[in-house]
């Protein structure tokens, strides 16, 4: 058997996940729980029922990368061919990654904490990663500074999701472009940034910073899962220069053959429709603000939520979240997602999802301090 | 860039469709013509509808999973365990081949001619590739002698299709058994066999041979792409032993994460329902038989389909398919797929897929064997 393989795990979050029980309260999997416009999905069964259910070309239909390409009018990839239409975004960065990456030579720049696909998936192809950790000390905000100290002779591509699973944590505006000019004057074969905006409809502050607005060498990847609720129809996409751009395409032509066609088609008419992508935008924003309130006179340490759907709240320093994760769905009811599972600098951090009813996040936020903020929990919420 | 990436070819397959033109007469692309049943996908957005558009489990829905272990009933594969739900068969065979091979011991035996896909994963992977072809002497069929001889001290997997893309040939039942019972009795680490059994649905003999049925060892790839028009749904899957099986999920889960859960509800609809799968299997034999036909009288020297929905003609020894197929899509507006895509050994060669309109498939092979062969063209379809 293949030893990279053998050698990384499968994702711990699904393995918390699976603890679910029936009655628990799930801040567990990152995932919508609106439900998507049905419409779209009528129009494109009507378009299977005309014209049947065919391969695109490898890159995604033609018409749906010129609507994907105008859409971010992004200054280095504002073409079609700028855009390969993928499986999700979990495949855009696969293909992405996979293919910028030397294996014999380049070396990742990964800032956590980050979702663990990035990392699992440069060791599935035998890329070597080096982490550098935003600071606990500073709420996890992404610090250019140290980002760019992270860089080696060997790195070729710097990761970062922002808004950041699991911190919530949005890169600024300024951030950016000091990254991006420190970059752009340090000569040499260019180093890419992987900037995953897949949280980008989830934003609740205003000078939110996009690499590619102003930086050549940057991969964008993003799909309509978190923003549109459409995790189960695994569209995504990269948005890449030329001709690293191009060369995205031939890797995903092998790999899956094309994104499915249904899918294109009901991306297609969300980015032919004004305000389609922001849909569900308001929503979280208003969720947001409330689950900041909840948190406030829950006695838990927190980090309030700039973007995603996500609040990290802090166990004492030096306990294990593993543990506290399993305690949390075995005698808690409770799923929440151990802070390990993003780096070992967010060992004492639980991840809580909270698009489930808001008296179920209140509840399980409840449950949560009571556990392990005991003294603030039983004076914020009342004795239980 | 990866060094991988950047030495393999795309897909001259896709190459030559894209020359088509208005008008032009569709030999090329390995896709159904017919519309898929559409009951299945209203079916699924009422699905939606009630329970919203998320992830499965990375291996896929387990209901489905159970039906598609359960219609196979292979005894090495009978359980939902065995089977990981994918992106289209294309992910299935990448996956299959990433999870089983050491690319830096593993040798792949590859039985040409051969769907060009397999070779340039395995390149992508760094994968040593072996080559056996089928023999033009023998039209092609599968001969168990011959890749039992092309077996090397590094073999870990031998790779076939069957009914086979590009020539049609379906191996047999006793073929099947004579290879797998000299690779049970080899002794060693066990060689695995990936049957990609795509084309399973299109089948006109009676004693085709399926290696899950007989050896403990073999991985299966299939879709519902091409047995019920679904090519754009990417919906395929893998059968594999276990613990390959686990394995093969784990390499899943980190390159797409999930199949489409859409689609996965379309492939549940079909797998319940008996004769589902076969829908359109009876037109595919009326076809082929009348296809058989028409290359009879056509002059052309060809291999009668046993299978699939191909039929592959020889050019005179010694001529470029490549050319002869940019010839037919510029000058005569037909577009047919060149052997060489497949395989050296079918260099004089074309394949053509007969799937559009019967009096299209006619007048493109007519076209062929005029410019092709002549005198018999001029002979058996009058003079033009």
């Amino acid at each position: 058997m293949n030893p990279k393989v053998d050698a990384i795990g499968g994702s711990l979050i699904r393995e918390i996940a699976a603890r679910k029980k029936p009655g628990s309260i799930d801040l567990g999997l990152g995932e919508p729980s609106l439900l998507p416009t049905i419409r779209y999905f009528y129009a494109a069964v009507n378009s299977v029922e005309k014209s049947g259910m065919r391969y695109t070309v490898n890159a995604g239909d033609l018409r749906l990368r010129e609507l994907i390409a105008a859409h971010y009018g992004y200054p280095h990839a504002a073409s079609a061919e700028n855009v390969c239409v993928t499986t999700g975004s979990q495949e855009a960065v696969y293909v992405a990654i996979k293919t910028l990456m030397d294996p014999a030579k380049d070396e990742m720049l990964l800032v956590e904490p980050a979702f663990p696909a990035y990392k699992k998936m440069a060791l599935l192809e035998g890329i070597a990663v080096r982490t550098l950790s935003n600071r606990e000390e500073n709420d996890f905000a992404f610090e250019p500074r140290r980002i760019l100290e992270g860089i080696t002779d060997r790195t070729r591509l710097i990761v970062l999701c922002s808004p950041c699973n699991p911190t919530g944590r949005v890169i600024s505006a300024a951030a950016v472009r000091e990254i991006a000019g420190a970059l752009s004057v340090r000569g040499g074969d260019p180093i890419y940034v992987l900037h995953d905006e897949v949280y980008r409809e989830q934003t609740y502050i205003a000078d939110a910073g996009y690499f590619a607005q102003v930086y050549p060498y940057t991969i964008v990847t993003n799909s309509l899962s978190k923003s549109n609720a459409l995790t189960g129809l695994r569209i995504g996409w990269t948005l890449a220069p030329k001709p690293l751009a191009a060369a995205i395409v031939k890797t995903h032509a092998w790999v899956t053959s094309c994104a499915s066609t249904y899918a294109q088609r009901i991306a297609a008419q969300i980015f032919a429709t004004a305000g389609a992508l922001q849909e569900h935008a308001a929503w979280y924003g208003e969720r947001s603000a409330s689950v900041v309130d909840i948190l406030q006179h829950s006695g838990l340490r927190f980090v309030a939520p700039e973007g995603a759907f996500y609040a990290c709240v802090a166990l004492e320093r030096g306990r294990s979240s593993l543990q506290a994760a399993h305690e949390l769905a075995d005698e808690e009811d409770v799923i929440a997602i151990p802070g390990v599972a993003f780096g070992a600098s967010f060992e004492s951090w639980l991840r809580l999802t909270w698009v489930a009813p808001l008296d179920e996040v209140r509840e399980g936020i409840h449950r949560i301090a009571r556990r392990y903020a005991p003294e603030a929990g039983k004076t914020l919420f009342g004795a239980t």
